[in-house]
């Protein structure tokens, strides 16, 4: 079948789209203004690990909606969850006693937390957490590491367009991993320093990923000691994946303040911020809230959502499906004597080819797997699901190889 | 029986919020550490004009979740929509099609629009709104009437606590329906003005509403085309309440951007940005996006909610349930003698009474009706709701009678 005919529906949808929807007909991360041809836009259905374009073509999905499906697309237990809050009541005049339920739940499973604030978007909570930060500290100054992505509003969006000067003044950047980065950083701002902010491991788009050093994320907590600044990490997209509590658990590194969406109620919208003792004064001098922040079904699902995380085993499960889809990719890379990157945690895989300064290796081979039924992203970090299986790793690998070699016959 | 063990439940789970959720158990707008004793925080089921706490005790709720809900809670309409869009995908890899039937439809109900832009929360349409025109204009100042809300983001947000100086640069107020002022505000700014902002109508809490004079509605419009500024009509909480469109298209006047949010899907996360075909291009260059932005299950509910607002007639219906309710008001109170103030559109009431510069009053006649199953607010406005009959709104009055009269006996 041809492109054209493959993708028909999805490209009368485009079309239609262009006219009502700025930038061509989509905007914001799931725009596929940047992928190759041949990946769908529209998406009619989607379960487990699978999803549907407007077309009914099937794939496998490795984006995971961008992260939110941590237990795959419809989980039995959240949804159960949401729709037994749905019947009694969601967006009312007050929040439902899940609210204390959901705060209880991830005070307990988080370390470092001994409150938490509900929100609803990745960008809420860390503004969240800098707003608590300067309230606490008095202090204007924010780092953040180069090239990194904490949300989209003005102070932290990786555009310039419509972004005044002062948005972004008191934001400085050192390089991730870099300890002397770091400390230079800290010294030229010493004395207004409001918050370090960090993201568990390095997951910028387009490159490399890199796990933290742990002296680096043990010198971030130095610095944020001496200086009296926050240490805020933002787990937005990898909270849950990682640890079952904040990603530098295992580090034995605790943050001050955490943000958390994406994962943490399967799909449904929400975000969070999660603080110690000594910021829970200043997280109630902030003024901040949304029409939508204290709606229940959400809550319900993000319940559901951590139960089923920890019963699962998901993030055990999710790290060695990755790791057989990574040792799979290498030997075919290998094979095909192609020059395979395969970097970050397994359950959060970024591919990159070498020598492909202008991504056309890249796209050319994850437009081959979509072509065929595996959704894989050229430039943006992956996410495994609860809903893969080890059937469904190596049916991708099936496909990754007809890739490798439909990719290196057009060349 | 006594407000303690009215309230068991809901002081019970108060108390565990406390040590989980800062500000002593809640934040935000829904937080009743302002209202007086008695109002619950905490509920447990919502249906149609009605609200049952956590003890089981039911309202008439005339807050409708702060104005989400428009048509009703549990609208069969909007539910099924929203089931059946929710039997197929929500949060996804890519939109489903139903956002670019909902943006047809936005266009088609909303006189000034060309596109639109989707988002979670009314700040995220406000933020949005403010960078389109500054990316369009390249220009920086942004002038809102005082003490207007229009969100709570750093920029924007009422308490000034974490916030910086350089947050709140080049915004500046004017007094709402004041030409004069306006007029100043815009000279005093004219050679670097991105934006005027307003409401539909003047909604500050604590206040007397003020319906927009239009003189000084098509004053702000020949300004902004004089100077070249966008016209940004905040219509997050009236939108779909004062018309089927914009809040001033009865007016004629016609905003280059709206701000949409509350009441589009009845209370499912959801925000809009509205605009005319001279902002396209802007609205495409800015970057701002979410993870949850691209649910298809809001979007869905979103194409119902207009289509049932419009066919149940729900703009009409709620201002004449309204204006049944302020006449009954009216003449209670002015056979009580008390001096009430009904002020803004009858279906988004505001009462206040005279002589009462500490809110001491109209805190104790609505303890009253929140005591007897009437949930009127002291100080924010209130929104009727398609599901409210005239049964109701007669059961509210003989509320509202006992409250006047158990209040007079309480001074």
């Amino acid at each position: 079948m041809g492109e054209q005919e493959r993708l028909a529906k999805d490209h009368a949808l485009r079309a239609r789209a262009a006219r009502v929807i700025p930038g061509g007909g989509m905007y914001g991360h799931q725009s596929v203004a940047s992928l190759p041809a041949g990946f769908p836009q529209y998406f009619e259905r989607a379960d487990g690990c699978r999803i549907w374009d407007a077309d009914g073509n099937e794939y496998i999905d490795y984006m995971s909606a961008y992260g939110p499906n941590l237990l795959g697309y419809g989980n039995a237990a959240v949804e159960q969850a949401a729709a037994a809050q749905r019947a009694r009541g969601d967006c009312m005049t007050g929040p439902g006693p899940v609210m204390v339920e959901l705060a209880e739940t991830f005070v307990e499973l988080v370390d470092h937390a001994d409150w938490m604030l509900l929100a609803k978007n990745g960008t809420d909570a860390t503004t969240i957490c800098v707003t608590i930060a300067r309230a606490a500290t008095g202090k204007r100054t924010v780092l953040k590491a180069r090239g990194a992505y904490h949300g989209a509003a003005p102070w932290c969006t990786p555009a310039r367009e419509g972004v005044l000067s002062e948005d972004r003044a008191h934001l400085h950047s050192f390089h991730y991993n870099d300890v002397e980065s770091l400390e230079q950083t800290v010294d030229a701002h010493a004395d207004d320093l409001a918050a370090i902010l960090v993201t568990p491991f390095k997951h910028d788009v387009f490159r490399d990923q890199e796990l933290v050093d742990p002296a680096f994320a043990r010198r971030v907590r130095e610095l944020c000691d001496r200086t009296g600044a926050a240490l805020i990490l933002d787990d937005v997209r990898a909270g849950l994946r990682m640890a079952y509590g904040c990603s530098w658990e295992p580090l034995g590194v605790r943050p001050d303040l955490s943000a958390w969406s994406k994962a943490i109620a399967n799909g449904y919208a929400l975000s969070a911020v999660a603080g110690g003792e000594a910021l829970r004064e200043a997280g109630a001098r902030i003024f901040t809230t949304g029409s939508f922040w204290f709606s229940a079904v959400a809550m319900a699902a993000a319940v559901a959502c951590i139960g089923e995380a920890r019963r699962s085993h998901v993030v055990e499960r999710t790290q060695a499906l990755g790791e057989r889809l990574r040792a799979g990719l290498r030997s075919q890379a290998s094979a095909h004597g192609v020059g395979l990157r395969q970097t970050g945690p397994a359950q959060m895989p970024m591919i990159l080819f070498d020598d492909d300064p202008d991504q056309s290796r890249v796209n050319r081979w994850t437009a081959e797997t979509v072509r065929r039924g595996a959704y894989l992203h050229p430039y943006h970090n992956m996410f495994i699901n609860g809903g893969h299986t080890e059937a469904d790793i190596d049916r991708t690998l099936q496909i990754t190889e007809e890739a490798f070699a439909a990719a290196a016959a057009r060349r």
